[in-house]
């Protein structure tokens, strides 16, 4: 698809893709826009002006793009969003149906596309509950083997049900927001008897490579949602950071799983990429033939129910060179959304418009295709970066960026940089 | 305290109480308000008819009395509770300083005082994230007894922090709502091999016997708040009943945890009763000596840190009479509120206006005190109702309530009801 806008060739926000957000501005607080190559397009500027004229559909809705959540907008659901997005790209192409709409309105253009580099992003929906699955299988393997050896690295559920547990929706941050490191219990030395734990800042600060996906429909409580209408439910994908703090986690989590280890912060990119944008991604998930002995109302009739999407980790070193110290995909899931939207509802939990649902860890099999330090480094063989340092485990002043991208050059649909840099641990 | 009002001598709600909720009636919406023996005060039309007139400190935060949430009231911290306590206190004392703004005002009697079988309770606060705790002592062992056995029965890290897990904010329900049982994975046959479960409505649902408390006071991100200032971030406390599908939960709850076990609903009173209401019945934790062990972060100024509140748990078959089949009290508890709001921002996670804290379930030590039927008939001693029928767990139909009051006659402070009914599994 051409534009007659400039879109960078490499650009994860090309005309293929159409992810919305939220932003703000020098000349706007949070509204709803879009990504287009190096700029965003504000849809609250952009309506106001008559830019979705054209669109009868969304006319008795346009309130939506005035908000400073997509919550409304997300709520409107899948035919909606379609619309919304097609007609988006209508708008840019080369051969635009309606080019009085923008293509040759200057004064538009100049008050509604913002440089990306002028705009800051916010956490683009209000989170009622963010859930964390654990479907990364290869992740469940390795860390796995580490704890319980290779006979028993998987739990006797793990391939009957998506496992998961509740996160904490209040620490889930935007790209590009600096994290502490936390402070907490540790226990130093586990072969005391007893254990007496000590106080710290976490010295085995990790991070876990996830996609998650965005609630659109919601459900009322009591109503589960049906395993083939569950992809309904979805807005769409953001990737995302589980910082986590390996050694709190190893002494709190103990009968009820992680808490203080992972709640200090949760990062993800601020540009939702539409599930429609992603379709020509679908895939097999890891062990299609999984899906046979699953219960029913895990059995999805699609059987390309993942996506494959390249992703990666960078790590820097403060004021050193970039290295890329993992290669991973998507596809590296037993089960995807839609399951996991099934799973969650079967007992009748409702999920709001806007909760997050991530995937858990999406890990490789093969070397350096992690997406842990704790996995990739095995405790043994340290991860060695551009300047020459190495590493078991972040430290201060360290950034991460995860990336995730699509396509081929011209069409990418990426979800642009996750990044997160690690302050000093905050002193008591 | 003696009243103009009448007030029923056995009310959870006397004067010494003034607890808040969100209430809505025939002639008004969701609005805040305060349970006052058998009646409810709308605050809404009480503020908008001059009767926060005398009270100088709210006057420019009246707003807070028309919102549909007692998150904006909560945020103004507790000094302006307090104030408004007493001042409510007074207004309704038969010695009033304050004559004219009720006692003698026969219309905004008429129009303000509603009472309570005539008004719908609501959850009172948006609650942006849901945390459960474990702080139940007694419960912890009880149910690590029946796991483990006695020697192994508490985990190395219970006696020095709160164990926790975040819970799910969507599906707390006020007090009077059905629930259906819940639909999921269960494991029948512990011993096959492979294991493969079955779909199936839960056969073990459970109860659990909890305090929770509001926040009110937010905390910023990376800013943990200290133990002696905790209590300040504290809006007041609930009853709740954290229900609970024993048999989903021991098929799915390794190694993240509990999920789908808990997140079909959780049902809570829906009248805060701050802390100032509590303040007379505090008291000193389960093991006071532990406090010495603690790390500093957890160790509070003042050793009696929790309540001395008389709970109960009442069972009522379909059609029966009710049966008391449990007496437990909020004592049974190995660490306080601030203790867990301490422990749970330590990392720097942000707390936010309207989180909710569960307790963990409250336990006493001797027979017919447990605050679950798992502990109470450890398998294998079921309990009988008053209709001459047995339970082992909950059947449909049945009713839940949980009550829990302190003080003596004339001056309760109580929580009201926290019932719940269980309804058929919906089928799939």
């Amino acid at each position: 698809m051409a534009s007659w806008f400039q879109i960078p060739k490499n650009s994860p926000f090309s005309l293929a893709n159409i992810p919305f957000g939220i932003i703000s501005s020098q000349s706007a607080s949070r509204v709803p826009a879009i990504a287009i190559g190096d700029h965003a397009l504000n849809l609250s500027q952009f309506a106001s002006s008559g830019g979705f004229s054209p669109l009868s559909a969304i006319q008795q809705h346009l309130d939506v793009f005035h908000q400073p959540t997509l919550n409304a907008f997300a709520a409107l659901g899948r035919p909606v969003h379609r619309q919304v997005r097609e007609y988006l790209q209508n708008v840019f192409r080369a051969e635009t149906q309606y080019p009085q709409v923008l293509k040759d309105n200057a004064e538009l253009q100049k008050s509604a596309l913002v440089p990306l580099s002028e705009v800051t992003n916010h956490v683009p929906m209000q989170i009622g509950d963010y859930t964390d699955f654990y479907a990364g299988l290869n992740h469940a393997y390795n860390v796995g083997v580490l704890f319980r050896g290779p006979d028993n690295a998987l739990q006797p559920n793990y391939k009957h049900l998506p496992v998961a547990y509740h996160g904490r929706a209040s620490s889930v941050v935007p790209s590009g927001t600096d994290l502490h490191r936390p402070n907490g219990q540790i226990l130093t030395n586990p072969a005391a008897d007893p254990k007496v734990p000590e106080f710290s800042p976490c010295k085995k600060l990790d991070i876990e490579l996830e996609m998650a996906c965005f609630i659109s429909k919601p459900n009322d409580l009591g109503r589960p949602v049906a395993i083939d209408e569950a992809e309904d439910h979805i807005f769409g994908l953001v990737l995302m950071n589980d910082w986590s703090a390996r050694d709190i986690q190893a002494w709190e989590y103990v009968p009820l799983g992680p808490f203080n280890a992972k709640n200090f912060g949760t990062t993800i990119t601020p540009w939702v990429v539409l599930l429609d944008a992603l379709e020509p991604f679908r895939t097999q998930p890891l062990e299609p033939e999984n899906r046979e002995s699953l219960l029913p109302y895990l059995r999805e009739k699609r059987a390309e129910n993942v996506y494959n999407i390249p992703l990666e980790v960078e790590l820097t070193n403060k004021g050193g060179q970039p290295s890329v110290v993992s290669n991973s995909n998507s596809r590296n899931l037993l089960y995807s959304f839609p399951q996991m939207v099934a799973h969650h509802t079967i007992t009748g939990c409702n999920l709001r418009t806007g909760d997050l649902l991530g995937s858990g860890t999406i890990s490789g099999k093969e070397p350096n295709t992690q997406g842990s330090l704790l996995e990739q480094t095995i405790g043994k063989k340290p991860i060695k970066l551009a300047d020459g340092t190495e590493r078991f485990f972040l430290e201060d002043g360290d950034t991460v960026v995860l990336r995730g991208m699509a396509g081929t050059e011209g069409n990418y649909v990426g979800f642009g940089d996750c990044v997160g840099t690690i302050l000093p641990a905050v002193p008591i």
